[in-house]
């Protein structure tokens, strides 16, 4: 079912992680006092293959799809906001779409499975600017009731995930979504791929009060319970994921096979990671970890992924806003590795030995 | 002596304020879930006076200053490094450099006190592009023997520091700063103006081991003894600050008075804030914390200013790098405010009131 699933080569190259640390640990600045700035620069510069890594054509790619689980009340809004914030992203009006436009991010919407046409009263074969339609179903089923998709539908998605990268310029994808009620099942998945009780991965969403989050904790622990004899990664995706996270997945392993940098946003992005992750551990090597996001359940995420995020804002919004934001972080992490004075190419008197003022 | 410093009026306006958040509660997103980029679009509406704040012009302003203390051994570099920066600064290849010329900020540096003529075999009157020479003297005294600086030398650093915010065009300060030394500086600030002991505030600076962080905290003990019976806080700068953090005080005073963000860097940045806010306590409601630093002693003068830093990336560089990294959040605030569609004019549902979704 998934013979076309890249495998990941390993791109650990010790020379010219040696190089890139040598490089930064001569810039002009105290050893290592641009803290995780210079971790960041490290692993862009592991990832991108080079000791003067640049950013290239970055792409936000917004993933939307709607869950059946929704109707259950696991989400504090309607389903229909799923496809009116397309519209929104579409139209330049909502956070990611203010904050791509203030880094130059191309942003494409996919539709991986909204419960609505996007084309409608529009001629066949007509298209919308910065939307693509791959759809492979109107929404995720119930998966308290049935799989969220079958075998093949998540198969679909994946492959999806994969065409759609292939067909994007640029080195770097960031991760956004979009899907009312899929907090819900990117929960599903942290705890039935880390072994987390799902009281312990269930937040509050979009803005459910604890009693809301109790019932949704209740309506995941018997999703859990009807699929617990599945196990493996890519059909637990399938029984409990969701359109726009296989779409993700595929998306995910697709950029890290081409070397893209991958700038993960929060919860539902880090579910996706947490799926690829758990068929091809390698692809870590090409993620940034964006921010810590205010949803109970992406800490674990993180600590599960050995991952440290660059930012801790409180937010938890997803669209991709987490990665939009901490993007000029990397722009600058790579800045600082070309354009950054050595001691000796500034003529600056370097640190003795003895950590004592040398003149 | 400080007869010219302004009195900062109380910019509170509860009005704005409820205009403020009622205008990001209604933005396309569900409530809160901007986290702390919301706190900050709220801030920079406050601060700017207005629902649809536009940052104009930021100006990153390095203060450099050398200090007599250097020479006795509490830095890990020799003092020739500050005019060796200050001509890195100038020729675009230090961290600060790289960043400002990433986020479009315009750079100079101040010369308020360097053992150093960066005018030298020039013409009277040359100017050099980005640098403004307003030396006070030639390099702070050391406080461990006398006064850092005389009364006279403190106020007219204030005074210049004053001056310069005021030909500066724009409505945004970044903070940078340049100095060997200058950690001790802002580490006998933290302990004189909140009664904490010197060793709490006392780090590695630029790069100190264990054992030299020891020998600089007697070094700074043998000075807060020497000065032990000098406590107004204008008078504690003169004692024991610097050229550098002094005419940071002014500017910091002058850019709060006159409404423009003050974008706060780390350790020493935050000290001349300390002193600010000792004398004017309202200068707090115009400065935003960038970041955290890993400098020892930097949380505690967050913590007593009440203040919650941006980023938290291990950074101790100075400079005003931090300050740089955390610009485009701003940006960011302040696009979200101006720029994100309401539900309303998006046409998007409304979260129930119940916290249950509606239909």
């Amino acid at each position: 079912m998934y013979s076309q699933l890249p495998l990941l080569s390993d791109i650990t190259d010790p020379l010219l992680t040696q190089a890139l640390q040598h490089k930064l640990d001569n810039k002009t600045k105290p050893l290592g006092s641009l803290g995780r700035i210079e971790d960041l620069a490290l692993t862009l510069g592991e990832i991108l293959g080079t000791e003067n890594p640049v950013l290239d054509q970055p792409q936000m790619v917004v993933f939307a799809a709607d869950h059946g689980l929704a109707a259950r009340g696991v989400s504090a809004f309607p389903s229909d906001v799923t496809w009116q914030m397309v519209e929104n992203f579409l139209a330049g009006g909502a956070a990611v779409s203010v904050l791509a436009r203030q880094h130059g991010l191309a942003l494409t919407v996919v539709d991986c499975g909204v419960m609505h046409n996007f084309l409608m009263d529009m001629p066949a074969g007509a298209t919308r600017a910065g939307l693509q339609v791959r759809k492979v179903a109107w929404g995720a089923g119930d998966s308290s009731k049935g799989p969220a998709m079958t075998k093949a539908e998540c198969a679909k998605a994946v492959a999806q995930g994969q065409a759609l990268v292939k067909e994007l310029p640029g080195n770097a994808l960031l991760l956004g979504e979009m899907g009312i009620g899929n907090t819900s099942a990117a929960s599903l998945l942290l705890s039935k791929l880390t072994g987390l009780d799902i009281a312990q991965c269930t937040g509050a969403g979009t803005g459910l009060d604890a009693q809301a989050v109790l019932r949704k904790t209740d309506v995941l622990r018997t999703v859990l319970a009807r699929h617990a004899r599945v196990t493996a990664p890519m059909d637990v995706l399938a029984v409990m994921g969701g359109l726009e996270i296989a779409t993700m997945v595929g998306a995910v392993l697709q950029a890290a096979d081409e070397r893209r940098v991958v700038v993960v946003d929060g919860f539902i992005a880090t579910s996706a990671v947490l799926v690829a992750h758990a068929v091809q551990p390698l692809v870590l090597q090409r993620c940034v970890f964006a921010h810590r996001s205010g949803e109970r359940g992406h800490e674990f995420m993180l600590q599960h992924l050995g991952a440290h995020a660059l930012l801790d804002l409180g937010m938890r919004l997803g669209e991709g806003s987490g990665a939009a934001l901490a993007w000029p972080l990397l722009q600058s992490a790579c800045a600082i590795l070309r354009e950054m004075a050595s001691f000796e190419s500034a003529g600056v008197s370097e640190k003795a030995d003895n950590g004592e003022s040398v003149a």
